[in-house]
């Protein structure tokens, strides 16, 4: 009895030290934040920063020049290689029969360009599976546009994204097999508006190299009206996208040694590069912002990690994940052992709280926290997806675990002109970044146990 | 153990159908809800709807017009008794001394008018407490502005809002005892912006009644780093608000009839009502929206409640609530028995939860439905706060639930020409809908419990 007394009391002191401690990380984010100004640098100061272009080494610079100032133990660079893609200068779609009209349009990331102005025939198919069904000779010559739109119905957009995305990926091999001179997508998008959603695709081996490209939800239910009155749509397409094949990039690394165990690692990161429009701020300046302010915050607070905290802003997320599995091999062969990896790459709205790709054990011990959360609002403790970045670094020990902020506006803003610092609310902001030091001050402290034998 | 396993069998069974049918409302809300064209309805052809005023007797004919061709089996109007106040045509703040500049300024509601360009010295002081050991000399003949602004570190904005809204309610009367020729207050917002935000203020009985404006968070910055440089600040003040005195108005209610116990209701409401600058989108159009989609749902669904499910559209919340107390006195006359009432009145965001003003055996049976709404994000079940209109009907019996949604957002807009419907999101108002018929679906279904003996 005086054991299990003696011990309820070490956990109650404990606890109430952890909940101080807790308080402590969210007043200095939401009362002394670099966050919110870190963001509007970011978004304004560099801009968009697609793999292997200007920007994407403005923004190398720019993390590793703060990361420098606020003189973490190691900051430094780790090379890596990424593709290059170029958007071009002329990117156009018009309706050109039975209308007149000039429709907002994004090439996906690594289509290939119209070689001049593509003329042909519109077919709408709604989906990969209707266009599987669908005979050659109806696509034949004829630009698609897939237009398999959101389920309104689910309620985490995430998933609803999940087939949209398929569409966008593997739409044009598809489309070409059929003969089709080009694929249209209509955009991984919750809202009806203007703006399309560009992301990435890839093209099959052995199959022709179609152009391809996003098209706002405003204008595939223009384009679905037309095609109801009138059989006969006519599009001209003009894309003058350029692949320039692989070019030198880094990921930017920054970390606060461990004070017991330098040679444990806990990963916290997002990733710099973005989709060469808008302003990345959401996806994934958010993420960025979040892992630079984590280390932060410990330094202000002069919290001392027993583990090294690394934060990494990985290079190359959106088309490839060179900056993802390059960092893995790294870790791999450097021996060190990484305990975690938090990813923050879900936009940086109100937190919710934390998907684990984990082992059940991992899961188990991190929900005795939730008490300690709960005045934060967070209250999602569940299996779940842990991010691109880290994926690569998965193995039986370490615990993958994704930041879920509030999922319902992500899409509003995904990959579009539309992703700027003004859609990034100050305080909601800054309570993802303390609640994402808040979970690996307590990974630190207590770990996420062992594996019951 | 053979009744043992039937009742758990009929548990199961009744948890999957209440979990089908959960789901259905929430496919309604986001598939084929009203509740967004409805919002846009309220807000762009009726606007801004303080009591006494045009646009609130135009909002009346509204909601009644609304319920009436959705059929819900009755829909009528309760007169009551409403203060009018109307701000005037000509409110003007400016900074004279030591600069030129026009600030933006909106009245108080319940504010007398200055008769003419008031101009005086300006006084900052930090707080009503610091009001209170200010010597009157140093008032005397001046403009108080108490600029106590929002705590960012508090998580629930609601609780940060508190103590600016005693500023802004008992502000004027506390300054005016210390010889105050007026009363500024600093916004009760959360970001620094140039939107003043209005709202309900009081006059003691037998203190001078002086004039009082809100003027906007960064208005309130710059008044404070001038009178770090310059003790001298001179303003103009010109207000032509005027009182009105009582005039009629009216709740608007509609409801469906029990089918087992129609003496028995359920109250779900909001307030029609809404200060007179932006269109009142989150305050409060959001909850009457909520309110009336919940019936619709339960319409088109073909729920059939057993107790009398009604509506009601309370009228005067901003400024008097005598819409909620008349609703009261009604209820006590009655003879009705009021079950729960559940008020929306904290913007149109993403659903977080319930508190309940109310008997812990109450919150202890909701709480049984827990995991029926977590796949909808819905975690918060707490004591706490019901709503101002549903306030007057608190007995020992009834449980006042005030639905939650994410609180970071609302001081954004509260009160301000910014409160307008392009400032509501589509999916989040939806789920808002959802969330408040499930709960009241699980409410009439199972009832809230009898106090244990």
């Amino acid at each position: 009895m005086l054991i299990i007394f003696v011990f309820s009391q070490f956990v109650g002191l404990s606890q109430k030290e952890d909940s101080i401690q807790i308080r402590k990380i969210f007043n200095e984010a939401l009362a002394n934040g670099h966050s919110y100004n870190n963001l509007r640098s970011l978004c304004k100061d560099v801009g968009n920063r697609i793999s292997g272009s200007e920007g994407a080494q403005k923004a190398v610079e720019w993390g590793n020049e703060l990361m420098k100032n606020y003189d973490f133990d190691s900051v430094w660079l780790q090379p890596i290689m990424v593709p290059k893609w170029y958007r071009g200068a002329t990117e156009k779609l018009a309706i050109i029969t039975p209308i007149n009209q000039e429709i907002e349009v994004l090439a996906l990331g690594g289509s290939v360009g119209t070689n001049g102005n593509l003329e042909a025939p519109l077919i709408i198919i709604e989906s990969l599976e209707k266009l599987e069904e669908t005979p050659s000779e109806m696509v034949k010559g004829k630009i698609v546009l897939l237009n398999k739109g959101f389920d309104p119905t689910t309620i985490n957009t995430f998933e609803a994204y999940g087939p949209c995305a398929t569409q966008r990926f593997n739409g044009a091999s598809a489309a070409a097999k059929k003969g089709a001179v080009a694929c249209l997508v209509g955009s991984a998008a919750s809202p009806t508006d203007d703006f399309p959603h560009t992301g990435s695709m890839r093209y099959e081996d052995g199959i022709e190299k179609i152009p391809t490209a996003a098209i706002s939800t405003s204008k595939a239910d223009l384009l679905e009206a037309l095609s109801k009155g009138n059989q006969n749509i006519k599009l001209a397409l003009n894309l003058t996208c350029k692949d320039f094949g692989m070019v030198p990039s880094y990921n930017v690394i920054g970390e606060i040694k461990g004070s017991e165990n330098p040679e444990n690692i806990i990963v916290v990161g997002g990733h710099l590069d973005s989709w060469d429009v808008g302003e990345g701020a959401h996806d994934d300046g958010a993420g960025v912002i979040h892992s630079i302010e984590v280390l932060r915050i410990y330094k202000e607070l002069g919290i001392k990690p027993k583990n090294t905290v690394r934060c990494i802003l990985f290079m190359n997320e959106e088309n490839g994940n060179n900056g993802g599995k390059s960092y893995a091999e790294f870790a791999k062969k450097s021996g060190e052992k990484h305990i975690a990896a938090i990813e923050s790459d879900r936009g940086g709205f109100v937190p919710r709280g934390f998907s684990f790709d984990a082992q059940n054990y991992h899961l188990m011990n991190a929900r005795k926290w939730e008490n300690l959360l709960k005045p934060y609002n967070i209250h999602i403790w569940e299996k779940g997806y842990g991010g691109v970045d880290i994926g690569p670094l998965k193995n039986d020990k370490i615990a993958l675990i994704g930041f879920v902020p509030d999922p319902q506006r992500y899409f509003d803003f995904h990959h579009t002109e539309d992703d700027v610092f003004e859609n990034v609310h100050k305080r909601e902001l800054e309570l993802g970044c303390a609640s994402i030091a808040s979970l690996i001050y307590l990974i630190d402290k207590y770990g996420l146990g062992e594996e019951t034998p």
